[in-house]
């Protein structure tokens, strides 16, 4: 099997694509660099199970379009699979907070629920990087995509950081409580405020996204809500702001004690 | 002379134009309404010197344009002379400070110092009003139109807070000198941490952009100088998330004593 060229990173390109049934084949088989594999709808035929196999091993997500979508991708010759290169490399959760346990650092995760403003992303990871925070985690479905915008606005901080794709933020949080980390949601009518919540352990807090906030099942799943102070009653905060301040509190909380 | 019309405020629509002499000299005369005039280079003749004086005196900057500028804004007759309609209504910072005053409040104000990115300058307008601050203080050049992007990213802010359009932020800083409002600059290297400011006097912090900072001029008019804490040395957070994180702080030393 010939190896597989890495990806341009050139900023300001459209996204690389991986065309073709071999050539995503040997992308998977490499094991990294995969964003996301758009499959013709009724593919068949040679390489196809393969493809959805190493897909699922690798957790890139798989969508099923209708052919029109692939040939306005590419005109090249696509055998009914065109996949996006990724521009940075994904870390497996249980990895991430293992390396920080080896480390000696209480975890401080981020969790994106249905943010698509990839600026906002962008902006969220920076915050993450210089606070401390060691990680994103996000769902391979409903987050924008961290794309070339966000890999600005982040001012190089996604590629600093890791960042966790999940199948399930559900099972992510499951995981995160199997580890001792306790997840946070921010709510207005939270009886707590920010800087009462104890940030010295293992915490993540879930981001929602800016029109629904954070889904009702992650909520409930979540071990303690706070909220912002804010004067009035007006709106909300931009969601990157919002992470800053929350991620501005920790870093302090962990920096200089009560 | 006829009644302004005044402009359309739907969102997502082109900024509105006036067009020639007269209705640019009627708009003026309303004293509200005008965000800035394209006055074409070399005109003159009748009106042009009342134009110059009523935006002189309503501090509406006018631009000094080729005659091919203005045949780019519009199709119809300009006679040297097209106006652009403001989406908002600027408030005098003298007053401003005297209604805080008189409502028995201690200003908090936002300078913003070639902040160019309309969205950031949206994001800033809503924590200023989330935080109980009440105005934002702008150059007539050199920052973002307030157009309709930062309306949107403002979620309404900026027409809920007062716009103060200044032509010199200098001028600004002495103003606010004068009516005993300290003035403070947010820099990686300054000793003081942005929770140990006090807050709770009357008080106007100025945000530089994001490539440059604040201007050195500002920066030496400047009373105090803090930092945010940062983890390790990474870049720094986004302006708007700075901003955010300092509204927060202040509003915090305001409302729970230290």
């Amino acid at each position: 099997m010939k190896s597989f060229k890495p990806v341009s990173r050139d900023r300001g390109a459209k996204p690389s694509l991986v065309v073709g049934r071999k050539p995503v084949l040997e992308a998977l088989a490499d094991g990294k660099g995969i964003d996301r594999i758009f499959l013709q709808k009724n593919a068949s035929g040679e390489g196809i199970e393969d493809i959805r196999r190493l897909a699922m091993a690798a957790q890139v997500p798989i969508n099923v379009v209708p052919s029109e979508k692939l040939n306005g991708l590419t005109r090249a010759t696509h055998q009914g699979v065109v996949a996006i290169a990724a521009l940075i490399v994904y870390s497996d959760l249980q990895n991430v907070i293992d390396f920080c346990v080896s480390k000696g650092e209480a975890p401080l995760f981020v969790m994106l629920d249905g943010i698509t403003d990839v600026r906002n992303i962008g902006a969220i990871a920076r915050s993450t990087l210089i606070c401390g925070a060691q990680a994103l985690i996000i769902p391979d479905k409903g987050v924008g995509a961290l794309n070339e915008e966000a890999m600005k606005s982040s001012a190089g901080a996604l590629e600093k950081i890791s960042v966790c794709r999940v199948s399930s933020l559900l099972k992510a949080v499951d995981l995160l409580h199997l580890n001792g980390i306790r997840v946070y949601t921010s709510e207005m009518d939270a009886p707590l405020r920010v800087f009462e919540v104890d940030w010295a352990g293992p915490a993540c807090v879930i981001m929602g996204g800016e029109e629904h906030g954070v889904q009702p099942f992650l909520r409930k799943a979540a071990d303690a809500r706070f909220h912002i102070p804010m004067a009035g009653t007006f709106d909300s905060f931009n969601v990157s702001v919002a992470a800053g301040i929350i991620l501005y509190e920790a870093l302090k909380s962990r920096t200089y004690a009560h």
